[in-house]
């Protein structure tokens, strides 16, 4: 059995953002799958998917921190920077954290550990809505 | 034909670790699929899993050695310093690594290349057993 | 339903390219997917694949000097460099990225967004031809 829904996500600041809720609400509206599957996609190249702590705020904040600090602004050997300083690291980002997730649905839920959350990458200072596409296979 | 088991691994020191082994078991208690994926999945947001090279150690180990220099402790900008200084670069490490990997399945084995195997990326100075969910599907 | 096709690339130069077409092309020789996922894979732990902008090539230049800086070559702490100073930074660059990326398919069609697209990552000064397993699964 497959299904697939889009979900439009509300514009988000940039960092880094817990919507593990946004994917459950979603997910409610399809029929239950018992064992398989969940792919989550983002269809963007400046904004990422990510799973990580999913207790404490500091965690996102230092993730931020630290990208802001490893694929830096302004780097002299960037070429693509036509849209503003955070075009391109906002590239870097996308490809080092990726554009999809996948956990495994056990006994009609998504089996995340005790501590995991759904993150979505906001590169861009200025990120409008992005569109993920959800496909939940299995049995 | 969906199927899934958990396989709960012993502690490994800070590092990586070739596991494909322990993978390789689980699998053989399971039905045979001739054309599939596999899926692992770790649910925690300290530890990570990747493919990487299989044959000479010194690979995991340089890994190690870089993700430590990249990935620094005590960084000036984490303020998620509660369970020491660890505890915000496994975090980090976590996400760039990913918490999934999943391998096409080809007349009945898992279709790693010649010199491809699974790593287990423990980033705790003191990490406990991890928790994988294998899910394996296809025909 | 589940289909599988291997795809040798021919020899590409140090950095990343993009494969979208070559991908789609493999994928008509196969029977049609309504909804489903697409999997691909790369058989190799010096190469990588992952999904970016695909339009200005000056992003895949500045990814490649981004990961010449952040993955430097000859780095003190490297034990494994039998192959040469691209041998280290290829499998660190290989985990970072990713040997895989999956893609819904929605009416028939792989769903990336308008700016997306897959690029191999050739992370060796020589690398050979690299072999993709694509796995094609959905109803």
């Amino acid at each position: 059995m497959w299904q697939q829904v889009e979900l439009s996500l509300k514009p988000y600041a940039r960092g880094f953002h817990l919507i593990t809720g946004n994917i459950e609400q979603a997910l409610s509206e399809l029929l239950p799958v018992h064992c398989g599957l969940l792919h989550v996609f983002i269809q963007h190249s400046s904004a990422s998917l990510t799973i990580n702590e999913n207790a404490d705020p500091t965690v996102r904040d230092d993730m931020e921190r630290h990208f802001n600090q490893f694929v830096p602004e302004n780097a002299s050997y960037y070429r693509h920077t036509y849209e503003g300083p955070d075009d391109m690291p906002a590239h870097i980002k996308t490809s080092i954290l990726g554009s999809s997730i996948s956990i495994p649905i056990t006994n009609g839920k998504i089996n995340l550990g005790l501590w995991q959350g759904i993150y979505l990458g906001e590169h861009r200072d200025q990120g409008n809505s992005r569109t993920l596409v959800l496909t939940i296979s299995g049995e």
